[in-house]
């Protein structure tokens, strides 16, 4: 049992000696720790994994403590448990194989994380929710609906206790109405090496424009479409003999591998959000 | 001792069968034969390397007889020989590691050509050419000589017989008079993965969107910037804690492969532009 | 609808225009040809694929008059068509990743073959199996039974028209008995970079030797143990902050592709294996 | 202006915040800071990198009462200045690819570390070290003479206040003597993805066994040949077409940077060596 800390404020020397002091004084054993400086903004981050099954106070007081800290620094910070998983929304279309993979990784044990239920715009991936066990959900949406379903998939969303969206090729564009509910909550993949080929049929654009290698890429998604946040890329090599349809079947396993890793590293509270770049510790 | 045989048409049944009965004719022997079919546009393109030592014909009759072929299937090629090497110019500036990395690399056999001269609009890299006994020319260049400085540097590319150019981070941009010499004949280097990151500060620009990826891209130069043909790209990982500084670093060793790879190639005639992309046989 | 031709001899002036020529003789448009030349040995192996949709003879008479090619330089070869799937048998034990990545590339039509039934020593993946609508047979097997069992595994793929085996992450040494049936025909999949981490526990020897990445081989299975022609090799970056678990779950998705890709190579006809090397065409 | 503290103990709650407790009681600033657990044999690690540019007490003081905490916790550690640059011998016979490059990351500015000298058993590169002015010594060495070379070497490396020693392709094994004056501090590159391919011709074992990768690695040198502790491998994709003198070709530019991300790592302090097995901070 375990509890990660992570902050940010400006930095000024004893920000590190005065929490791991702290995490010292509860008793706590500190697992990983890792700090980044923005040298422009002066600014400094911190992630700390501490043991806490010997603690010798409650998690309100351990709180009550880390906020006195915060406040003497003026931190943004958090504070979660291991034994408190968070609760994860995917929304598919119909392509499958970003699910298959989070479904897959999730039975393996690489996402820590409860898989609350499944939301689409399509009754085609109903088997395999099935398959695995998760509720699914069936939310027509179109044009002229898209407030209306966005709506609906929050509700569910509440009720479901969900804490946060991935987005498996979600095949829409979310409404501000339910991003604003989830800052920095709703991960999407792009399957192109953003900031090129934003928008519609990237690998298309990716064809046309003669690239070597194509790319994916996952972000916290934003109201200004594919601009969010970017937390994992990965690019894979290709020549002049790959046509569209080969750019889409090798896109596959890299739109995957960057979803997958951007959900983990999320579930692990390994990202910080700051000017529209992330800090992903490791 | 061989030859190799580049050729570009409209496809139809037969082209392969007649240029290899035509190479087994004059008794080349096929050492390498690859092709690309693009289903749009319905092109087809060939790279055939064949010996030639026991040929029966001379080399003029060869290309009258390939020029039959051509006729036929109307044809866009070239037959180039192994024992006439190209030979090239170097364009740099200020950073010398393109530089090191090509001129390392022909001393290592590994670029079958002649280092016919470096031209530079610093004087600063002389040095290094002296090392590895490469004529240097310095013409000075800023934004009210460009159009002279361009003559002067065709004008000694011509009087050293210079068949084409390597930018190795040459910081210029070159003019059309220039360029409208050696169409496909310039191999520039930029430091970001095109199309992203075009123009000026390419890393900077990296850094402030936060990409988890850099890249650099090998194309021929054309009037637009940074838009010419892509011939190599190349992706390095990085993350939040790499400063401007680190991927500028860490930037060079991709720079330097992806222009030894297009110089490669452009050398081996392995390069086909066609439609502003490249078929770059391997 | 086309035709694969791969074939191997003592490489003569000649070879390429003759086939070439006997080719276009018969009507057939080459698609893709591709040629390699081992200098030791002097051997020359040659790939051709060409659409037969054309063809103005029968595939008796092609194949007749191939032979006759065959017979003039002394090859070995192969020819295939692409209407004529093979059939693929997969063998499993516990782990599944390996089993959905190959089920699932099947459904999305990178592998143009039949999967014609899975055989387990283990009952656990059956719901795997009727998930994809896929034929499961169960034959338990141990130290002793292990002819008994590889003959009834024979007898199964004898009646289901086995053209070829995946070995799946199985987790049994096959006898001698089924693999003199299937020469050339089994590939394996071993979780190491070999030829290091032979045997038992590679990501157990891997971490203890403390190497920098892990890696993933897929081979023609031989009486040999993991000493079979490697077909496809990758690795992964890791550091020490990985254990032994960690290595296993970074493994699955190098296993799984390259596994796959040898078996995509196998079902196109691409391998050719002389040497206990492989040849694999592009 | 910084200092490095790399420590290793046994496991133990509290570690971290008292050597941070510490830092901060003599006024330096936490830069960085990694920790690293074993489970196996809980082991603990850490590497600290602190600012003392407003330091409250003398170095020997800083070290003072390090060595009070080191006592406490039973520890190994290292304190090291920034402004106190370890001196390198780099070690070179004939190949001057590593060379090359670790003589250009220096003027880069990549490596902070004073070159003392460069030795050689051959005179072919002299010309290099004067062309980056360093003293290049030729110390000639076969079967008969390898103590006496080896005893030279130490001298010469003595009198240059030498701290550690990279083989830069240096084509011969050091005796025991050597190695044992330099222990953990006598950097090797190896051209194979070790531990397969250990030994002479590892590229030629590459090319007969039919890999689909080739590999280079840096290791501490130790008494038994390519068994030292591995610091950094990487891999390089081949295929059958590659020879071995393509191997080869391939490889520098593998072997230069595996052993440059070696030396960046012991300059900068970030390996603490444990059981063969090297943690490399990052």
């Amino acid at each position: 049992m375990y509890a990660v800390l992570t902050l940010n404020c400006l930095d000024k020397r004893g920000i590190v000696a005065d929490v791991t002091t702290f995490i010292n004084e509860v008793e706590g054993n500190i697992l990983d720790s890792q700090q980044h400086r923005e040298e422009l903004g002066n600014q400094f981050f911190m992630f700390t994994k501490f043991d806490i099954s010997s603690l010798n106070c409650t998690r309100k007081e351990l709180s009550e403590k880390m906020s006195e800290i915060a406040s003497k620094y003026d931190m943004t910070w958090s504070l979660t448990f291991s034994d408190k998983q968070k609760r994860m929304a995917i929304m598919v279309s119909k392509y499958d194989h970003c699910l298959y993979d989070l479904l897959l990784r999730h039975k393996y044990g690489e996402l820590n994380t409860e898989i609350a239920l499944i939301v689409s715009n399509h009754l085609d991936l109903e088997n395999v929710a099935e398959h695995f066990g998760v509720p699914y959900f069936y939310i027509p949406r179109d044009k002229d609906n898209r407030e209306e379903a966005d709506k609906k998939a929050i509700e569910l969303f509440q009720s479901h206790q969900v804490d946060f969206i991935a987005m498996a090729r979600y095949m829409q564009i979310l409404t501000p109405t339910l991003l604003d509910c989830y800052p920095d909550k709703v991960i999407n993949v792009h399957h192109g090496f953003l900031p090129a080929f934003k928008g519609a049929k990237p690998y298309h654009q990716a064809y046309e424009k003669g690239v070597k290698l194509i790319g994916a890429s996952s972000h916290y998604a934003t109201a200004e479409l594919d601009m969010g946040p970017l937390i994992e890329q990965e690019t894979a090599r290709v020549d002049h003999s790959y046509c569209v349809e080969d750019l889409i079947q090798l896109g596959r396993s890299i739109e995957s591998r960057v979803l997958a890793e951007a959900v983990k590293a999320h579930i692990e509270d390994r990202i910080i959000v700051f000017n529209n770049r992330t800090i992903v510790f490791s």
